[in-house]
């Protein structure tokens, strides 16, 4: 296998995706509306019948987005044998349930039937490729490409190779998804949550002991973020909103005023020391971010935002 | 100071706004477009003409929302003195740096030239009523209603007593709040951060730790909010994000499922044990705010909520 042999990734026409749940249907709906043309699997008896009705209800707001040029519900075939679906493949999605003995064989399976030259990715979110690619006698192929939920909608995938994962292989999934539309963040090493879900993983902790101790209901948890900070984060990150936090000084006036606040007992998780070089590598990272855009800019822009988003909403 | 006393919370006229920078800049610009008389004190040599910026650059994204009856900023006038400010007030908004000593001394000057039955709040993010409330002379009339940045944007307050606050006058504030359009999380007891500050502050440590491992650059940490959770977060807050990630089985079937999985380490803080009354008293408090809509219905919603924030923000 080389790049060489491989096809480039705007040249993918056929996407197999193994697993058709919530996720695996969700990527089912997103690969049709992008023009590809899908083969799905799913070991279950009902499997087809829910993954068109999935299909089908998402379709509406799909087209409402605007469907690439031929995107078709005609272009989905539903196969009834995994080797079959793979064997057409130019580009393997696998969404099955998380557990792990589960995705070493499947992967393995999913392996043996494919094209040697053809990406296998995973939308495992807890599981890093290096644990799931054991069994696969091409594992240098094999990568993880973790979606969010609607995998339709919600642009962002992560992608990272296991041990065995060739760097090409990463590249290449990350063009391909970019090349259909996605919100790529390439990792350059597994990490258990990877970036978003252990960001959101905290914050969910976090909430459980609220709940556990009394210290707040689950309505009043989730009416602290959808009327408070979540207003911003579709916009603005929790670093960016920092930055504009510290006022004209931004994130270094920020960090220089309120890092002694990461003392103080805000969340059961503790701070990390905030080192010279920790502090660093968040200023210049979101000077780097806000590139040339001053406070008042962007303070203009997340206000715009917040607008549009309250009236999106029919909140305004 | 009695209820009878007291004027009612829909009764108030005058708001005094104490410390006018970004906080209580913000909060000016707010109660101007409610329809308030606004009086504003700040101590800062050029407070006044900041102070007037900030609101004229907010009173077109104001004006487009929509203003009170009444509105304008004519409304506002700046004193030099504290006393005279507080002399008029219906209702005091404190809004000055995050320094305890400073609003132990602000809060008692505050309370001193305030008429008794007035309610004081204050905008701290970081301390307690009970630590801020000990030299004032009548301390049941203090209370904190902690704001969202920008508090003319942002609909949450956080409305919580010290010690010595009587519950008469926190529930004064949170109508007080609600009648002047904000969003009220009225708090039982003290918790540092309150609720939504503890939240995204458990998020921000992880972040933090994550920049310092290497493990994400803080471009990736935003992006994987802004293009993932986050464009969720505006609309159904993480408990209803996982009632729906439980599929039909909603947060019932998430917890039984991958509760498990709060024993991997997805972030450096540490899970509560999932006991059987914490995961009853989160899928309770799920299903009481899904308030009979069906699974089907709350992602319906979602799908509808993401695809109009995706096409305010341009980003469709």
């Amino acid at each position: 296998m080389t790049p060489q042999t491989r096809v480039a990734p705007e040249e993918v026409r056929t996407v197999t995706c193994v697993g058709a749940g919530v996720i695996g249907g969700g990527w089912v709906a997103y690969f049709l509306a992008r023009g590809y043309r899908v083969v799905a699997w799913d070991p279950a008896e009902d499997a087809e019948s829910r993954l068109r009705h999935l299909v089908e209800a998402a379709w509406p707001a799909l087209t409402d987005l605007g469907l690439a040029e031929g995107a078709s519900l005609d272009r989905l075939s539903v196969e009834q044998d995994l080797a079959a679906a793979c064997a057409q493949a130019d580009f393997v999605q696998e969404s099955a349930p998380e557990d792990l003995e589960l995705k070493r064989k499947l992967l393995a399976d999913i392996d043996a039937a494919t094209p040697e030259h053809v990406v296998i990715s995973s939308s495992t979110s807890g599981y890093g490729m290096t644990e799931m690619q054991v069994r696969c006698a091409h594992p240098e192929r094999t990568v993880v490409g973790h979606p969010f939920n609607p995998p339709y909608l919600i642009p962002l995938v992560e992608v990272v190779g296991g041990e065995a994962t060739s760097a090409e292989v990463v590249d290449w999934t990350a063009d391909f998804f970019r090349h259909a539309g996605k919100s790529v963040i390439r990792m350059e090493r597994e990490v258990p949550g990877f970036v978003a879900n252990r960001l959101q993983e905290a914050l969910w902790r976090e909430a459980l002991h609220m709940v556990e101790a009394g210290e707040a209901t689950v309505e009043e948890i989730d009416l602290s973020i959808t009327d408070g900070p979540g207003l911003r984060w579709a916009l603005q990150g929790p670093m960016l909103t920092f930055h504009l936090a510290g006022g004209q000084g931004g994130m270094a006036h920020m960090l220089d005023h309120f890092g002694p606040s990461l003392l103080s007992p805000w969340t059961r998780l503790e701070a990390p020391e905030l080192t010279p070089k920790l502090r660093d590598a968040v200023v210049d990272g979101c000077e780097r971010e806000a590139a040339g855009r001053s406070i008042d800019e962007l303070v203009a822009e997340r206000d715009r935002g917040v607008i549009a988003i309250l009236r999106a909403l029919g909140r305004a």
